[in-house]
């Protein structure tokens, strides 16, 4: 497993797997990998024949007020789990080098990024964009995947790389779970005893609004955000961000299911906002 | 000469050169081609294996009050040149094809495109930035070639591919000019006799800029800017817009050589606005 710090030398390296034919996955991550993480880069092993695995806390997309400071990062742990795994490339670049002296140039993804969890993070999505715009050119994979926990941002890079014509399949793999039904995620690690407890509670929700949603059909979904949110109420360490219904493709609220439909939920438990969803498929 | 009109067309074609260890060129253009563009086809052609030309009038980039409408269109001229030229691919689309329904991402460069023509022009340049992307990921180019006398162009896509990390090498080419030094344009179409006469003070300008500074050192710069616009006032029929000495990488004002300078202009004559700049460089 190669560990590399530039730009150069990725462009290099995957230029040198095209020029031998290699179909390339990438992984993006901010690290602090968990067991979802792992699924992608297990995914993206079995799917082509060398995987880029990209370590980057991206400052670009913390806000003020948010923690990138206090982001868990686990550099050892990382790697040997990803040298576990074969994975051929870690690419672990420096702040400087993905954001030079002077850098100047983002990506706009339009109103989408100002929707569910863009409302309460201006300019988060913005500069996820354009953080993995970057990454593809760095990386230059045929497939890269991401996870479907971020709902939102799957939805995102998917319209970036689509309007800008990027050359890449991108993949949305299923959220990972603990037993209780808590979606995998860094942001975990903040919760003490008492929150992770509470924090199945996102899960517990949108099994709930689902089963509304097969009892009374997809025609009426009035019910079912009024009761996620009575049930999120009922635990105490629970505040909730949004609860929603949306459309798959604009994240737009839907009145009823078409083809498909997400319900999101964003929830603080006591200082960690934790995110999840589940999608609706009409057979 | 291959004829293409849809995006997945040229990845496809590009994909396959490439895949036959073939190089591959990108001229990006809004047709109406001049000899201007036709030196970049050229040396395209001889710098690389296959030669990729798009032409696209790029609804985008020009203001609502700009000259969208009756910008030169020359579809069958174009390429007849082309194919006299044995460029490879000639890419046509549609602007459905590059901007479908709902189509909203956009590429913001920063300040630098506020300098310049984008203080007269704004969004111009975001709207350059954000198109030469897509054809970037279309064409997948080894090398794009782009004119000199677009100079802020130059800067602003070489800016854009260097932060989004664009693997390709960008080739800016010396201007083509008329007999009297009037730069090549398309927009020189829009001239009156009269006018394309009075044209040719843009160049002198230059040339007379660039005396001043080679005759009173490049440590003092003062005289040039005031000399040079006392002579295109003497034209009747030229109005100022700017003229200015930049520093090639940022464009901001410069008061002194360190390495090099451009002298930028843009004058409207009668209704046409025209822009042309001239290189200084310590030796």
């Amino acid at each position: 497993m190669q560990i590399i710090k530039t730009v150069k030398e990725v462009q290099d390296i995957s230029r040198w797997f095209r020029g031998e034919c290699k179909s390339i996955g990438l992984v993006p991550t901010m690290g602090a990998l968990h067991e979802g993480h792992l699924s992608l880069v297990r995914r993206s092993i079995g799917e082509n024949d060398r995987t880029i695995v990209s370590i980057f806390v991206n400052p670009a997309q913390f806000g003020p007020n948010e923690d990138l400071q206090k982001y868990p990062r686990d550099t050892e742990g990382d790697l040997s789990k990803l040298s576990e795994l074969q994975a051929d490339v870690v690419f672990m670049p420096e702040t400087e080098e993905m954001y030079p002296e002077g850098f100047s140039t983002s990506i706009d993804i339009g109103p989408i990024g100002k929707l569910l969890c863009g409302a309460s993070r201006p300019g988060h999505f913005n500069a996820v964009a354009t953080v993995v715009a970057k990454f593809l050119n760095i990386a230059i994979p045929h497939r890269m995947y991401l996870g479907q926990k971020d709902f939102q941002q799957t939805v995102v890079i998917k319209k970036m790389a689509r309007e800008l014509n990027f050359d890449t399949n991108i993949i949305v793999s299923p959220t990972v779970r603990e037993n209780d039904g808590l979606a995998m995620s860094s942001r975990n690690a903040y919760l003490s005893g008492e929150e992770r407890k509470a924090s199945s509670i996102l899960y517990k929700a949108l099994k709930l609004g689902q089963e509304i949603i097969m009892s009374n059909g997809l025609d009426d979904l009035s019910a079912v955000k009024k009761e996620m949110e009575a049930l999120i109420r009922s635990e105490p360490l629970a505040k909730i961000d949004y609860v929603k219904v949306v459309d798959p493709y604009n994240l737009e609220p839907v009145q009823r299911v078409l083809f498909a439909a997400v319900i999101c939920v964003a929830v603080r438990i006591g200082n960690t906002r934790l995110i999840d969803n589940i999608i609706i498929e009409k057979n």
